[in-house]
């Protein structure tokens, strides 16, 4: 089998969420050993996981390695060339979807002594801090616009340079800073796979007394990124970033 | 439109003061994801708003990415040019504020909840720990002092480099470590936009319940910023730093 | 004496454990200035432990900087030449025990006043946090392949050139990232010298009122990590990473 | 007035005892934002007051910015060139003093209200978590041994180049993996003139309700270091690091 955008993206995704979505569960799930770490440790844990999934999907063929459609979305829109939006965004929900398997088989022996629904839920997919759809519609497209305008000024040409040199641990930082300050209202989805793909795993999987996988919110984590990444994507067009 | 040093520093003041005040807006206002997060968050979500700042501020045309009205005196000191100070420090102000605008409405069902009125004026500007006028004013000039010669330090030719490749990191770690050691009397202004724009913001916008802006000690962190630029860019100027 | 690599990884996996286990020895130790400092502080430890233990290794002679037995099989196992396995991991071993000496030495007086038992064996090697032996293999096993897909990604050539550069620095991330995000379950061993050597370590050193060296377990650290590096270069073989 | 290496040497030291000490300052006296902000702040703060201080000094005309007696006797003893270390050490003594007095003046509103007497000596200077002097004395040795390898490590030719690109930042990486990893039964001082000018400061200084210097206990974090630079020293002299 031979490496390939595809296969990056899917790879690096898997990498993402099972580096993101495992810093979560380690916080939340009750006797890990990194319980109840604190906000500190959730966001240098995603930091790290967007770094560490570049790597991989780069080393796996995708020199974009965008790893979410919000990135791919943007610089399609940003350069007029659509090409790669299915098979990205395809290869992106799938990796998100193992991502989050790997995550509960990971901690496998956990989740039947967490009690907190809502914990277990929050390893998955983003529940809002106050609900309230168009603030946090709001918030998740302001966090990827400046997602979209951060990975412009980190990579000189922007499209397909990322993956090169520490231009992976600085998009990390610009995640890292994303989650610091702009997570405090939703938790910062900024990535449409990132949630949709594990919420769909906390329905299927049998997890021991699970609730609601949160479907009413689930469109707001996937509509507000599209809409900062349109949006920021001709940022970087208009003003040929 | 095109991309310009002005359009560069409003632009990316915008995001600075959108990322740093809204780490500090996700540690104090209330049921945050980041509630009461702690130190070392607030002074690494200025870091990376700072990096993070400076890269956008670079992708929408300047080159210098000052973002602050001490570091454009300092190197017009420095230089003996003062061509750039008016145009660069109205675009701070003016993106100063509507940075602190973004964080409000970033943060927008949270306002309501959040019964302490200190902390809806922290998430803006600075409160000295102890008032004490002569202090906090000597504070904020040393600690812009260690800025300048930091980043003299930083950039080999010290004017225009801060932006190129891990040239924004090394700056937010030098902001990092500004905040971590020298943050503890008055919670290092050290850039008069990022306290007077917010400010302004604060006392303009409609949030529920706020306390006063906090008008007699607005001045301290203007002018204490102000002496310690002037002071750096000497420096750097007697010395050819 | 000459530098040598048997030398590098000897005196790099030294450095490594006695950064590595050093680090939770001051926290779980009693009495030490960063007790209970939390997971934040063991898992960057650990993170700068691996960054120190590689520019070490350099310096004395090691380019490959392996350091742990995992990543001189995955990468014997991806280029199909085993020449180096029994010296690398013989130094390593060595190295791993040396090391744990150093910790115990570094710390003496703290471990008469500590009396928590648990304590004094975290200090040197890894107990799970819910033992369950299929999933505690499984979870060192997927941190492992973690760890050697970073490593392919992080290093263009993935073979030699870790030491290079910022490269000791982006694998430190690595680790942490693999700390943060899937230590929860078991510790994060993800190198069998790393639990083995320390844990003979304790069992022979004359610690004050010590528990048993919980050898039921030693064996899941050491095939954990070897399967997944089996399978990681594996996958570096047949993609060619 | 002319950038020299003492001029180097003495505003870098300022700068690193201004940060370093001052990140302590701001942890355990009374009423400061980052008061009781914990470990990993103490050592992050101290990593990036290396790393702002040897940028700082390089930026006045030291290349070499040791800003540490043991840094400058490690690589006397390594090139067996003394011609540098009267006047290093001088200057670093100097600095040490200037950056702790420094730090009382920016801190002046919070010595009144702090009782804790241990807390404002722990602002200055060193005291052991138990004292022990033997294990006291090879813990600072220990720990300097790992510096001087380490800084080895880091510099490709070790004398020098310290200052360069991304390198200032790996030994504040450096210092902060001693500082999490080795600092428990010490606090680490693995510099003489960091706790010994300091000491002084605290001696000399009219803080309001200070206990005793801890003179009894002063030889140690200067011995200490000694030794393990004189150890460090001669590995690199010998195995030509």
């Amino acid at each position: 089998m031979q490496t390939s955008p595809f296969l990056g993206e899917l790879i690096g995704t898997i990498v993402l969420i099972l580096l993101g979505d495992g810093v979560v569960a380690n916080v939340v799930l009750s006797q890990t050993k990194g319980h109840n770490a604190g906000w500190i440790v959730i966001t240098a844990g995603w930091s790290f996981a967007v770094t560490i999934g570049i790597f991989v999907a780069k080393a796996f063929g995708s020199i974009d390695a965008h790893l979410s459609p919000a990135v791919t979305i943007a610089f399609a829109v940003a350069t007029d060339d659509y090409s790669h939006v299915i098979p990205y965004i395809t290869a992106q929900m799938i990796g998100a979807f193992i991502g989050a398997v790997l995550v509960w088989l990971h901690h496998l022996p956990h989740w039947a002594v967490t009690d907190d629904k809502a914990a277990k839920l929050a390893t998955f997919c983003n529940t809002p801090a106050i609900r309230s759809t168009g603030s946090n519609l709001t918030s998740e497209a302001m966090a990827t616009i400046v997602l979209i305008l951060g990975l412009a000024g980190i990579s000189s040409k922007h499209l397909g340079e990322l993956a090169i040199g520490v231009g992976p641990y600085l998009v990390g930082v610009l995640v890292w800073s994303i989650g610091l300050s702009l997570g405090g209202p939703t938790g910062y989805a900024i990535n449409p796979a990132r949630d949709l793909g594990p919420r769909i795993a906390h329905a299927v999987l049998p997890i021991p007394n699970k609730g609601p996988s949160g479907w009413n919110y689930a469109w707001v984590p996937v509509l507000g990124p599209i809409i900062g990444a349109v949006v920021g994507g001709l940022l970087i067009r208009w003003y040929a970033l």
